[in-house]
């Protein structure tokens, strides 16, 4: 998850669009046909749950995150990740525009 | 550009934002080194620049566009597009969050 794009992917046009354009992405998958989303979330404070478990990877940006109802918060920034458990949630406060990859693990 | 996806594509992590996030895009690169770029545009009005001559494919949602300073107002939704010329700009009013794909047709 180091280097800057992925390369043969297949991408779709249509955005998933969140909370009134706070959070936009795009579906992204990949020749093993595993899939991950790619997307920007501005700043404001934002609850995702998950189904699957996940894992945040926060391209650039600042942020703060907590797992779960009972979470503690954590700081965040560009290179850096979170996992959330599947059937969970997460809250994120986003404080610089934060270009992120999700990872979904069950996969 | 009928179809709902790109394949074999590279994207990169960092999106491009514009507006407050208003307009938040990635970039994409073609096998064969073409470039497109893929993003959404949020209700509002907002005008762009461009460098090279461009062709705006609305995937889905609803404006109205204007090409140059004195362009007539047309309304494009889903499935259509409009040709922006290069060293000119383009105003959009958005009012059902526009997927779209900018095509450089230049290269």
């Amino acid at each position: 998850m180091g280097n800057s794009q992925f390369d043969h992917v297949s991408v779709t046009k249509k955005a998933n669009i969140y909370f009134d354009g706070k959070c936009i992405s795009h579906n992204l998958v990949f020749p093993d046909q595993t899939r991950k989303t790619l997307g920007v979330i501005m700043p404001g404070t934002l609850t995702f749950g998950t189904d699957t478990p996940e894992v945040m990877e926060i391209v650039q940006g600042k942020c703060r995150a907590r797992i779960g109802p009972d979470g503690e918060w954590k700081t965040y920034e560009g290179g850096q990740q979170f996992r959330v458990p599947g059937q969970s949630s997460f809250e994120i406060e986003v404080s610089e525009p934060v270009h992120y990859v999700c990872h979904f693990s069950n996969q």
